[in-house]
């Protein structure tokens, strides 16, 4: 059972859905572009990208967008589109980074979401080219689709946050990590680059899109970076105490990976205080933006208290 | 010994080294924006970038900027400071697709260019990761370089001659044909998809980078994929008529493998005369540009008539 109020819980589920399945209508559209590609690939692509993922990182796109847009928001088509093209690069750049981080020579994971990895699916050689194949989708989807003007800034946001100071970062430092006792600063200067980043990065985009204001983009981004530290916190109390039927992958392997993790260097009951704290900090930081805030409010809260 | 006329080889070879040194002194600036990535993997990256090769793809995007350019040349640094970024994400694209072809999943080469190949070097996670980062980092140098104006259209070109109609399409129908006998046009669908897409893109970027009349942009592609016809051709023929040492990896491995090959397909004399037609129809195409076009002419005999 969630502790979440089953008003916000339901709120941020209704949120995720809407998003999901405008997101879902566009990759329909992208797929369509590419009938000139090699079918496997393109099937090993939509296999990853459709495995039912919650559409968060998205999801704060596009409501990072609104919430910058406030009452402009049903009269500017332009950022609503830029946005959903950021939205759709980021589950993009997201789905590589989960089927690359599954192969053999990574995590070696057999299950994702309650299915086969790619690799397991498609072989190992498909799921390398699938990911990378992903990666510059992401990059031609936003130039493509988004206004010509804030292309430059998406792209330069969105390769920034998944490159050597982002995403793919952190993972090289994960895995120098392993087997090594990491203090808490340098576990959180991994957390950082791994996972926050693209999310951090994800509210900036929505932000960037809807041509928000110095104040406001630095309001989501703040956000984002508190929202991410208390994700990733979340995520590794639920590798303790969820079952892989919950989670739909393996669990309780970061202890077996002698992997850094919150609950293994402050304790569950401390790492459980601090996802809240983050939360609460998450919060403040979207007050300026009063009610168009709301989606990010009910989000925030159903990262930290979700049970999945 | 080269067949070339000296004085058309030593042309070639200056521009590639003039070029190649732009890019280098490009790369060390490029380098010092990532000083808070993790050493080990900005090693890696680097390993691949630098490992001297021929620098042929960011130097037709250098050189076709300048033909497209013409008398304008030396008073457009907008357009210069344009192609300068796309030759390096060429090069970061070019140098991931090797380090990705490399690994034990795809070829499982051991030998690059004389040296060991990444994974070989740091394993095969730094190698896929640091491959990952090279793609990133490409569509970085470009938002982050280039005149803004220019951003959209040079990324998606970017993005879509590596992707799933492009090189890495190329690479799983190549990988899916192995042990298989290709028809001569399935064998030209391959090439132009793994090595054409981008040796084409390149002359592209740098029209596009020029801000090049369709004509001209039309006679760049032109002779870009006449090109890139001829050379994959000649690469065919290198791997059966060459040494591992002039090489600087392995040969006769096509054969090995049982890939399929213009040699194995039409002959070898009868692949030579083909790679000989590609290129007088490479030089027919940039006839138009006039004197501008005399590196373009020199790259393109270079590209047919070399021994390594």
């Amino acid at each position: 059972m969630s502790s979440l109020a089953p008003s916000t819980e339901s709120d941020a589920l209704t949120l995720l859905r809407r998003h999901g399945e405008r997101l879902h209508g566009y990759f329909v559209q992208i797929r369509a572009r590419h009938d000139q590609a090699p079918a496997r690939l393109v099937e090993a692509i939509q296999y990853s990208l459709l495995a039912g993922g919650k559409r968060l990182r998205p999801t704060l796109v596009l409501e990072c967008c609104d919430a910058c847009l406030g009452s402009r928001r049903d009269a500017s088509p332009k950022a609503t589109k830029s946005a959903l093209a950021a939205a759709a690069a980021m589950e993009f750049i997201h789905t590589f980074s989960l089927v690359h981080d599954d192969l053999p020579a990574m995590d070696d994971d057999d299950l994702r979401r309650g299915r086969p990895t790619n690799h397991k699916m498609y072989g190992e050689a498909m799921a390398i080219l699938a990911g990378d194949a992903m990666v510059t989708m992401a990059f031609e989807i936003v130039a493509t689709d988004a206004d010509p003007t804030v292309v430059p800034t998406l792209v330069r946001e969105l390769a920034h946050a998944s490159g050597p100071e982002g995403m793919i970062g952190g993972q090289v430092l994960d895995i120098d990590g392993e087997d090594q006792n990491l203090t808490l600063p340098q576990l959180q200067q991994v957390h950082r680059m791994k996972t926050g980043a693209l999310l951090t990065a994800s509210c900036r985009l929505g932000a960037i899109a809807a041509g928000a204001n110095e104040t406001n983009l630095t309001a989501v981004t703040e956000y984002g970076r508190h929202l991410g530290l208390a994700f990733q916190i979340i995520d590794d109390v639920l590798d303790v105490t969820s079952t892989p039927e919950q989670m739909g992958k393996a669990t309780n392997k970061d202890a077996a990976k002698g992997k850094n993790t919150y609950p293994v260097l402050m304790g569950l009951d401390a790492s459980k205080r601090e996802a809240q704290h983050q939360l609460s900090l998450a919060l403040d930081s979207v007050k300026s933006l009063g009610a168009a805030a709301e989606g990010l409010r009910n989000l925030a809260k159903f990262v930290v208290e979700r049970d999945v």
